[in-house]
């Protein structure tokens, strides 16, 4: 079958791969009818340790069950379902907390060894889905298979940033990078109840993308005025990190108020960050990591998606086929495109 | 100057009444730029033990500051401010935990003796509010006083239901009652993150100004086949009664599934409720009892309204002066209104 | 193999019944190293619809893997496990959020067909149990057994209480019924922070059981007048009806604050229950029934009694055979014992 | 007034001081009957910019009203009271959220200019306190006065690291120090139901002291194995660093399992901190600062105290007068005391 594997540092390419089977009871099969480029696969397209040449890619995908492992009662051949973009037991003592993350069993969908034993990716027309009654759920009548692919992986972060800083209605968010999980963390925090979620980005099209679905966007140099301004000069009540790094980190720590949380979902890869600790302690500050849980998540993220209370395909730019991903991975890494669909 | 009075039971009447006068050292007089009439001031007009003719009616104001107390230190003449509608000390053990309404110095205004001492309303040019630093807030730079009006009660009411229910995001909530409460409790709900309301009314034009703002709009006939249909059959995760009297919390307790919350923001006076205890044990159903806190959820909802994420005035279906309140009264026992702003 | 059964209204029976098998992959095969007698199960005693002759009783267990289907993969043959009381899939929407009790696959051993489909019980040396990665699990190293025992039930009713009744640090808690279930509702209480629990309950010798671990005991008559010392005559924070039944519910009723939440822990089989809906509404009360989910809350009750916190066996009064089951029935239904485990 | 001051880096002093009046509204005096010397005043003694000589140290007191300012309603001369260790106004946007060390009123007592416009402190016979009515709290009928000392500070701070940890009942918790503070983080988290506290220190009689009061002790270098035993090598859910610093943050650190918390109760002086960044997003983990709030939690506090639910005086190793203080410190300083009280 045709998928898209990493070639060499910078480039991805289209190959011919073996098809899936079914290796262990509760393995599925699934058909990829909708899969999708993540900001994240960018890492693996400039090259990571753990990342073998040949390694299938993708780990975003809604799709239909084509065969199912003599273990799995819950789903069957025909059902539609979403993936996460990691796999978990389901039954160990930090999946029955919802941790799936933590899960021994963990493997992340077309990113090699860097997160967990590797497990080829969705980027393909086929994949092969371990512990399927936890790792897919079944789409809801009505609910858009382009809206629901987001549930796996990008809505999933965005929606865990609020989670995890606490956002409460009424709160002012800001939000440190205009890209699909930033764009989904401003439609996330909408969600729950922000008064105000102020978007910051160097781009002005990411900011007008923000701005038309019901964020304040404002660029870096502006953003700590924006907040104030909201805020009568507080600063915000949750700051998100939607990048990685340090620089975004740090213009994160720069637009928290005092009791207030600063949340990452961006990737991390530096041995240590200088945090700013004199302050931290004498104005209590949270810093806290996430990475979304598209299993825990998914019953409450598919409501929302389903019953339209987020939308959000308004981030995709691009539907290609499959042939075009190695195209699209290469605008993507040129900030031309924020989201691109694989159809 | 002009006040509306309780006259006799069928009839409330405009009459001159003695200006207020600063009475404690704690105590502002506010010059009402809004009020309104309340549903709940419908119970005043048909007549209730505890209040007695000639008593100012009317507990929503929002206005000027005129003149303060001498203890008070964080508020001054001209502040614009809004009321809640009843007031509490701030200070004791109920007020330390935002439990307000079970302080000892509650009182409602405009309300006779039945919630506490009698305190004059505020459907007149003036009102006196005790404990003002507690009782009033100030607006946020922005804030629209129409807006602002509704957090003092109403959308204090509906916001509660919200938060009494625990409605998290995804949640499906129900709504008996398309008054203003109603109304509010399905923006609420939705401000907070809920997939789906369906609010329930008799009347038409309730269910259309629902479904107009966000909800989906059900006759009671139908609500339970249409939750079941946004629930797979299992009943809403909320219910709220936003009417008060058995019929409607019947109906509310018919809604609700299993493990689920029925909260009831509307006023209940008869002694007893024929509560399904056998069904609320076998389905751990929980049923809550809740009045809206516009001192506690006051900075909340101030900054929900001044950002545009709940715009309450959407129900407001006629703005009258003073004179005309007494017909206005009419209007909405005649269900002819919805929310009726004084002006 | 040997079981205790269903004979007739008033009496319980040793009987000889078949031993059980492997029916489903998911289910495994335990011999039952400590049993117990469950205030439940004299509903049985006593004749309920459902429970036909026969029946053979107990849904509490620790005990020793003996069979395991092919599906099983977290659980083997040797494994020491405890049972939840009932069933359930671990896979289903309910499921998922921990709801256990409201899932389609419920059934509770030992009870005919009163909560779901019927299936035998634990009240003997072997017992089949479905779903079985779900509704056992494995004894932390070091964890007692005749501790462990109460995880599937009696204990889990009273933590449950605690947390459905949101029991906080510093709160008065009030408990109605000192019987296994209530003395467990006590010490889960104290383990989460209340600051005082008042156990209420008739028999001199319960109450003392109660004083003996922590709580302050009071007769009925006198249970008001101990809260209002405790608590400035505020009542208390939560109470629990630990008993079921009118009477129990109206103490409790009797005794909340409030904005004071009420959980009932105990059993009701009447329609309806006469609730003080005047007094609810105008004091914000909450009235909340709960089962105890001795799946959703193991690991933390495993850690509890693993590491001490909560020692749930001060409550046996007699440890029996199984060919003393039915006189010790005999003794519960007088108030003989307050618990009695088979060993 | 006799009163201990700040001499000279290395040197506190007894010392003549003015009697202080009431210089504002809500000002009260009160006549100090318990104080305390705290490991914060260690940094007084060393020296600290923003603490001049000459200034009366200590923010831990308990006493009795002996005058009170025009405004202040809610106290009475003769009343028994404990003070928090700082001052708010409990009326801006900071306190109505319960966040009083945010509030633009926060002044700390005896320590200079470090938090806010210096603030004459408590070792001495009388203390001026701003803002008393939510700086003071009344104590309950029964509360000991030495043990509600501690709730303005140490046990405050104790209770708030459980409460920013999160921790829930049947965790696991490390608590890296055993000084006054990281003792009541044992206390505390015991009290709130953690299923077991390892308490981490150098000095064998703390861990000692730990021990005796339900703690499992451990020193830094076995620390990791004794987490690792209890919690099957995951590490604990959440750890406190009650010392402060860069190396026991460290500690803490390496204690805290996938997911979990680190919560700083410790005071932080560097700029920044070398926070491995790597590895809390691959793991998420949160660190979070606290400083303890004796205004909000108070009420909670003074009930658990009250009701002997915690104990904070078992970490008093000596009492002394006042004149015997400036000994205290250095004895203090060189770990030869846990807690010292003045009488």
């Amino acid at each position: 079958m045709r998928a898209v594997v990493f070639a060499e540092p910078g480039r991805v390419a289209l190959a011919d791969v073996p098809e899936p089977g079914i290796e262990a009871p509760r393995d599925a099969i699934v058909r990829v009818l909708v899969g999708a480029v993540c900001g994240t696969d960018l890492h693996a397209l400039h090259g990571l340790p753990g990342i073998e040449p040949g390694t299938t890619l993708g780990h975003e995908f809604v799709g239909e069950v084509v065969a199912t492992g003599a273990a799995l009662t819950t789903l069957r051949v025909g059902d539609r379902v979403v993936g996460s973009d990691f796999t978990a037991c389901g039954r160990c003592w930090w999946c029955r907390r919802g941790d799936h993350w933590e899960c021994a069993e963990r493997r992340f969908f077309g990113f090699g060894s860097v997160f967990g034993a590797p497990l080829p990716g969705a980027q393909a027309e086929f994949v092969r889905v371990p512990h399927a009654d936890t790792v897919l759920g079944r789409l809801p009548d009505g609910c858009p298979p382009e809206a629901a692919v987001f549930v796996g992986d990008n809505l999933a972060s965005g929606y865990t940033a609020a989670e995890r800083g606490g956002v409460a209605p009424g709160d002012t968010v800001a939000v440190v990078g205009g890209g699909a999980v930033g764009q989904m963390t401003s439609l996330a925090c909408q969600a729950v109840g922000a008064a105000a979620v102020v978007l910051v980005d160097l781009l002005p099209e990411r900011r007008a993308l923000a701005a038309r679905h019901g964020a304040i966007a404002a660029a870096p140099e502006s953003s700590r005025d924006v907040v104030d301004e909201l805020t009568d000069g507080r600063g915000a009540d949750v700051v998100v990190d939607a990048v990685g790094g340090a620089r975004p980190l740090e213009t994160a720590c720069g637009l928290v108020r005092g009791r207030g949380t600063v949340v990452s979902v961006g990737a991390h890869f530096d041995a240590t960050f200088p945090y700013p600790v004199a302050r931290a302690f004498a104005e209590e500050l949270s810093l806290r990591f996430a990475i979304g849980d598209g299993i825990r998540l998914r019953d409450r993220l598919l409501a929302l998606v389903t019953n339209g209370v987020i939308d959000p395909t308004v981030v995709v730019t691009a539907r290609v086929g499959l042939d075009a991903v190695p195209a699209a991975y290469q605008r993507l890494a040129e900030h031309q495109e924020v989201k691109v669909l694989i159809l």
